[in-house]
């Protein structure tokens, strides 16, 4: 089977979890003047800048998955599987971060969200994994990922910020920022490989 | 009529259903810290345990009816119509989940859930009966289907677990989850006949 | 330009649409045994009917949308905005349907459903008409469509159902039911044309 | 990369975006009658025309990105982004629609659904750039777009607007209104350029 539908229904999945967490920066009723902001806004900005986090997370996430199946020829019936086994985890990314910001960076809710960060970033490498075993270890994906060096710092980073949650909250918020930061810089191995390799 | 749009279109429905039931999932209003919370774990590990298990079976279902299709050639009306079917049965489980979290596994909803389940298998054998009919029995499907034996074992599991519903719930509870484990084992034959098949 | 997008961005839009109506069917709290459940079914059953029927409305669309632009080779931005403009009158479907059955069959909401339901139908005839200018008086979509009677005749009906909403609002959904009915009836037109020319 | 799942992802955001806007449009319960709705439409009309405004806006955006994609052969990781960066703003559209709603056109609510859509108009056109910047000068939009005029005086009738706000809202959504008009008329130029170009 190709890429197709995997591709097409994961667009589907990321598209909506992307955009169902705006539902969460619910408008306040009848406020509107800048007076009745005023109380309103410490609120706001924590729950948007959450949301802005995630958002980038979830890019990446697409953005990865995208750079990874562009140089995947074939799927099986595993490889469905991991596919959706990392959807799970990163469907569960909306209900964490309505969690962070209805509880104001509580402890639970800070550290809820680094776990379900290591599981998603653990769903990817399986999936990466089962993709490499179908299509060899001479395959163009294979020979891109390479020792995955960005992905153990990043679950370093996670685990420290899982714990530091329950002494110091914002600590956990500022890690975890600190890995969506460093995955920004667009990670060059699969393009790379690509524009070397002849289609 | 070739496959693509009632591909697309099926990834899109499936994908929303499987993304909402997450919004039942509503984290409580200022709850963080570790004495807080424990209130409100009995109320949250149920609910997610049946949206892992509501998430498994869409994933099922989507996972067959991409085999399904992918030995499919052309569609017609009639199809489209089955399809539609099918997806109506599977659009009510984000509200019998729902129901079964809110009530707490209670016997009604329980049975209910079992309902629609049989009801989306049902829905399913009718549109496999409906791509056969139009591709002929020496169809790759065809060849492929056979005696549906794990559709069998499923119907009557469920025709259990409905009448448990009234008198254990949570027997009802393990037989649907023991039902998606039993598709979770990869189906290999669509797989089989088409690596078997020069396509 | 040719029609992929289009038809992507239409099957996300009505897939969406038919899907977040199930929303409303939102479960009652603690709510679960046969005798508490009593009291729950007259609300719960007219809006289960009320949902299957917006369903099968949609999915008359979605069906029609799809042979429609089977036959159609290519789109301009006249057509991109025909298009736009009939997802907007399907996207009200869930509002009405959902008026409809928190009104429980009120004579406005009911008469609304109608209102939406005749802009949907003069949307896609204008959509259809749009597609027909650019590929011309001789192209399979105009020899397939000829006098629209079905249409007319659906639109008649709908003025009726929503005349009769102020008297009597059971009526009008009979009415809208059969409406329905006769679509769900298939629509060989486009089909037998598309298979007597050589595509 | 070709362009295809870039497309897909977007459609699938733009889909998801347009239609939850209507979830805003809550039908109140028990109200059905003409009496008991004249109190309610007061409410209600000016909710759809805002919801009408930024349902045009969204069209126009995905109208136009299916323009922009359309002279597009190729994308990088910073296409991705600037992708992305576009639908982040574009994901607030209805959450400033809704605020609009609820607050009855107060002031900053009005500003602020003109600050998005500056955001969305630049974020456009940096993608624009990065597209330009990876096909080259000589590419078919880099052609096609030449001075974007509309784009400019769209922006400066925006700060108007938002300026406008703190003093007459109902100037600020007759602004918003008028910019909205101003790019349904179809811009012609990506359609002739291609036109004249053998593809």
């Amino acid at each position: 089977m190709n890429t197709t539908r995997l591709e097409a229904f994961s667009d589907g999945v990321i598209a909506i979890l992307i955009t169902i967490m705006v539902l969460e920066l619910r408008p306040p009723e009848h406020i509107g003047t800048w007076s009745q902001i005023k109380d309103y806004l410490p609120e706001l900005v924590p729950k948007l800048l959450w949301y802005v986090m995630s958002y980038v997370y979830l890019g990446i996430y697409w953005s990865n998955h995208h750079h990874m199946l562009h140089v995947t020829t074939r799927v099986n019936g595993k490889i469905l599987w991991a596919n959706l086994h990392l959807l799970f985890w990163l469907s569960l990314v909306p209900f964490t971060t309505a969690w962070l910001g209805s509880s104001g960076n509580a402890p639970i809710p800070t550290a809820l969200y680094g776990v379900v960060l290591i599981c998603a970033a653990q769903a990817y490498t399986m999936m990466q994994n089962a993709i490499i075993k179908l299509e060899g270890p001479s395959s163009a994906l294979a020979s891109a990922v390479g020792r995955d060096k960005k992905g153990l710092i990043s679950r370093i980073v996670y685990l420290v910020a899982i714990a530091a949650a329950f002494i110091a909250p914002w600590v956990s918020d500022a890690l975890y920022a600190a890995v969506a930061l460093g995955w920004l810089v667009p990670d060059r191995r699969i393009e790379n490989t690509v524009h070397h390799r002849p289609s």
